[in-house]
């Protein structure tokens, strides 16, 4: 029987999705990557190594498995081409993409459709778990303030400006004042480096924001718990995500942690 | 007789100044702000301490200390609304500006047309010192290679975007992905940060470039021979700012400190 390839990048999602698959008796295989995958996914589940640079061996692997279906889940994060070893598959990759700059975007475009050139059928996150996608509206007792929507509308341009440039998806804002953008580094990191930028006083929100070009079967944006607490302790009043393109990992949770602490949590339209 | 007023920021362009009047016998009065100006800047040098948010005050003192012509040198960081105590004249501004998102840009530059309607004359930082400005070309022995001047040119329109819509003026490229790009935190900080971010191998520049909007009489981007140390610590082959619309502080150290380490420093064309 066929199954269901999970490219398991870092951070929760991969686990959300084997949740799901041994929840629905849906029959799948794991596509670990090294340096990328966390390790306590892979617990009693059917999986193996592999690296983002051997897309040739990657395919072996999943052919080998059965898998004729394929999600990638979690950021993938691109290691430097002397690190990365590429195959011979990956190397055409890159030759057809050219020496011209490209970022992570066109990379995990690039790897998608070589991937779908031998007959695997790429799906996204939420095909397989629906209530993982952001709705749209306020979700939480806290509403945004004036002032805190002026600073999500200003955050959603600059997200939707970084995005196009394949640069990241997330931004800061404080009373008009763009506290930091997201690139390599990340939205933990981001927020981490925010405490200390943050001025004294009210406001603080943070944006984040599907790219104009995004594939969405392809890294959408996520939020889960550590976005919550890491926010909170940048002092920010509340989150916003785009609705309808970002994964929301463990709602629940994250609504009653937000609560608790009187932030807000928002899926806003861009 | 009239004077030159030098509304100190911070870093070590005020400084700049400061010797060229000297050097020059330009008689001068430098406005220092609280929580931005360096103090060892002021050592035997006419001053009166201010704030950003008084602008009115700042007004009274430079007529009473017969000023006519302004500069507005280094970067002055916008402090929090609590923080800054506006003055009755500075919630004008506010008020004009509106409560939409604005960002340091937007209120360098009332603040800087408020002053003009003052009588003030407002020059740039080159017109005292021409020699600060960054010339085009390769100023180092090293040359950037085809890579760099591919990351380069990414560098360049993620700079310019994020200056359009008032976030920064620097981005760090590694082999066509952006490292890190700046918001508040400034260049010392995002260099610090790609120390960890930069992939092994070869590679990575700093890009710096004015914003498509920028008034070259106000906060026009600066490197110095902290930005070469910065960069040659985070692991990156050179730095390129923009010719005619950057400024360049102690060039001939700067390029010997280049040369030194073997990176290369240019002025490129937007």
């Amino acid at each position: 029987m066929s199954r269901l390839g999970i490219i398991a990048g870092g951070g929760a999602l991969p686990r959300k999705l084997i949740r799901a698959c041994q929840r629905d008796g849906k029959p799948f295989f794991v596509l670990a990557l090294q340096g990328q995958t966390d390790k306590k996914n892979l617990v009693d589940v059917p999986h193996q190594w592999s690296r983002v640079g051997a897309i040739n061996e990657a395919v072996g692997i999943l052919k080998a498995e059965n898998v004729d279906t394929l999600v990638m889940a979690g950021a993938v994060r691109r290691p430097g081409l002397m690190e990365m070893r590429p195959d011979w598959r990956t190397i055409q990759v890159f030759a057809r993409l050219g020496t011209a700059a490209f970022g992570d975007d066109a990379l995990l475009r690039a790897a998608a459709s070589e991937l779908e050139k031998d007959g695997f059928k790429l799906i996204g996150a939420h095909e397989i778990e629906p209530e993982l996608i952001t709705p749209a509206g306020v979700l939480t007792r806290k509403q945004p303030s004036a002032e805190n929507n002026a600073d999500l509308e200003y955050g959603l341009r600059v997200a939707k400006a970084l995005g196009q440039l394949d640069v990241g998806q997330a931004a800061v804002v404080q009373q008009g004042v763009v506290l930091g953008v997201e690139a390599l580094e990340g939205t933990d990191a981001l927020l981490k480096r925010c405490r200390s930028l943050k001025c004294k006083g009210r406001g603080g929100v943070l944006v984040k924001a599907s790219k104009p070009q995004q594939d969405k079967r392809l890294d959408l944006p996520t939020i889960g718990l550590r976005t919550v607490r890491h926010a909170y302790e940048a002092g920010l009043e509340g989150i916003a995500v785009e609705a309808g393109a970002s994964l929301l990992l463990d709602r629940e949770e994250v609504i009653a942690a937000a609560d608790k602490l009187g932030m807000f949590v928002a899926g806003i339209r861009a």
